[in-house]
Formats: C-alpha cells, structure tokens, sequence
C-alpha cells in the first residue's frame, strides 16, 4: 500500500499527524508527505513546519490518499492539489479526507452524491460542493471516507485499517499508540459541549472557516 | 506562556502533534519546537521531517516544556537535551511528557519520587530512574504532569489547560478540535484490549522500547 498525505499552507498539524500515526503501521505499507512542491510546509500558525518529500507528480497511484484541512482552505485550495486529487482518485483503492479536507476532495468532484463529514463548523460548505452532509464522525461511502474536525482523523484512520487489514490489525496499531481515549471533559462536539462554549468556539473560530 | 516542545531524532510525531494541537490555542500562549540543532529532526520512521525552530540553548526560560517520547529514546537521549530539561525544570511552570519522554524526564532526575506513566510497555523502566510507575492516563504530580503512549499527549494538554486557563478554556479547545473520541474498538489498553492483541503488540514493539 502506497499511501499519500498532502500537504498544503496552513494544514493544521494534527489532521495529518493523527492518520500518519495509524496508517504507517499498516503491514507493508509505504508512507509519504507529498506537496506541490518539496521542503518544509507550515501549519497556519507557523509553528509547525512538516517537511514535504515527494512532489504531486512524483506520487502519481497513491493506493490511499490523506487529505487534511486547516484554515490554509480558506483561501481555497491551489489547483495543483485538487487536479492531483481528481486524478489519482482515479486508481486509488482509498481517497481519505479530515477536517476541512473533505472542501478539497468537494472541490475535485469527488464528494458528488455522497454523504460526507468535515468540521462541524465547515459542514454548511459541503452542499455546494455536492455533498450531503452529516454528523457523523467518520463517513464511509464506497472509496471514499470523510471525518470530521481535527481529532477525527485518528478515529478514521483506525477505521480505515480495519477496512484494508481487518480488525485484529486495527486493535494492534490501536494499543500500539495507546489509543485509550479519555478526555477530561465531554465537550468535544457541538451535541455534547455546553451551549456557552459552542457559542463561544463559533465566534473565534468561524471566521477562520469562510 | 512560552511553550517549548523538544524534538529528538527518532521522535513519535503524534506524541508532539497531539499536545501542540491544543497548548497552541491557549491564550496568550507562544509555541516553539525546539532541538540540540535547528532545521528538520525525523521520527523513527523517516517518513515525518518536523522543523525545530530554536535550538535549546536559545530556549531557555520556557514556562512549559513538552517531551516526547519514540523510538530514538531506546538509544537514551543525548546529553544536551537532558541537561536542558533539568536546567530548564527549576524555573518552568509545567514539565510534561508524552509516552516514552517520561524516561528523559527521569533521566534529568525529575521524577525522583513522584508517580508517573509512560507507554504501557516501557512502565518497568520508571523504578530505575526513581520514579513510581501507574497505569494512569495522565499523572499530575505538583508540576510535573507524565501521560501514557502515544495518543494520550491530546488529554494530558487538556488537563493542562485546564489547569493553566480553567474548564472552559480546555472545553472550547476540545470542541475547537472536535476531540468526541470514537475509537472504532476498544483495544487502546492492555486492561482492555484482547489478550491475543497484546501479546502480538508485545512481540513486535518490545524490542523498540528497550
């Protein structure tokens, strides 16, 4: 399995990271960060960079491709990134997305009559783009899996060996990163967290989603 | 708050991903990676380059200081990073750790006498450097805070948070990133996991945690 992450400007580091650490412990399988360009990437703040080590056209048959979001979306995504997504969607057995990944692969055609997750705060986005969009944390629809914010990607990533390896592989990787989650609070969806502090996220956050 | 996370060769990137996810929303905070040497250190793997901005000398007042743990931490860790975090520890408000970082944490004499956790595999390495080993997630001891492998950096920095900002801080955070863990098995726990799993992760990852 050769499996692609991408990566672009203002990524969030976390949304690449979490599926990285899961997917390159699936058995045989190769991993690279790929960009438009190679060399250093950094996350919107800046205080991450990830270094790049193949070019999009250098990793032309992915068999899974990763796409993570990040504010860098907001601008839209650069044409290289969504012509190289489109195109190895073509033959990959997998085409992934967290956060607002999912905006690229919608961006692609790739979303087109699909359900499909990203960001709670990005999901009114996805309609345009020809999604249903849902809830739901990790969406499988055929090839094609969307999760939704951040975190999620993790969650997904488990998802997605069990799928490619079965369920004995997934609990492995899932021990091997201790994967035992237990945050201090339960406010980690806009179902579960305190109406005050949805509000208060909505406002910081949600300019930085448009 | 200046937040200095310490990158090593041979680093787990989630190990310094998850906890950067959330301290970098903190208000008011600043984040660096920080290293022997500035510029790109690899995990194990290869496959992750992560930028180290600011050599450890140059960082040398940090208000909380992040270790990571990996792979490269069975060859020890250098000298320099060791002095650093004891030199550093006397003046910080937060000394953290993240899977095998704790034995770092020990070797630099700060966990002589508290409790504390590491990955499930290399807790029987914790007596040795004078501290008690706990199956713990997260282990708040005064000011230092130690937390299990991999993936548990992401409740650790919340509980920071917590601890620094209060509840509502760390909530808004853990919707920002919509941490709603949903682990599609429950095998991120040797107390949990099927006991064939965890001899199976025991045989293949043992031998890196020695």
């Amino acid at each position: 399995m050769r499996i692609a992450i991408a990566l672009f400007e203002g990524f969030t580091a976390l949304d690449a990271i979490g599926p990285y650490e899961v997917l390159q412990r699936l058995p045989g399988s190769e991993t690279v960060f790929v960009g438009e360009r190679t060399g250093v990437y950094r996350t919107d703040t800046g205080v991450v960079g990830l270094h790049a080590d193949a070019t999009l056209d250098e990793v032309d048959r992915p068999d899974i491709v990763v796409v993570p979001g990040g504010p860098g979306t907001r601008h839209g995504f650069n044409d290289a990134l969504i012509d190289w997504a489109k195109q190895v969607h073509e033959t990959t057995q997998w085409t992934t997305s967290v956060c607002t990944g999912s905006l690229l692969l919608g961006a692609a055609g790739i979303l087109q009559g699909l359900k499909a997750t990203s960001h709670w705060m990005a999901l009114d986005q996805l309609p345009a783009l020809g999604a249903e969009p849902t809830l739901e944390r990790v969406v499988v629809q055929g090839k094609v899996i969307t999760a939704a914010g951040v975190s999620s990607g993790i969650d997904m990533a488990l998802t997605l060996v069990s799928l490619v390896a079965g369920d004995e592989v997934a609990q492995a990787i899932q021990l091997g990163i201790e994967y035992d989650p237990q945050p201090p609070f339960n406010a980690g969806s806009p179902a579960t967290a305190p109406a005050a502090i949805v509000d208060l996220v909505r406002s910081l956050m949600g300019p930085a989603m448009k």
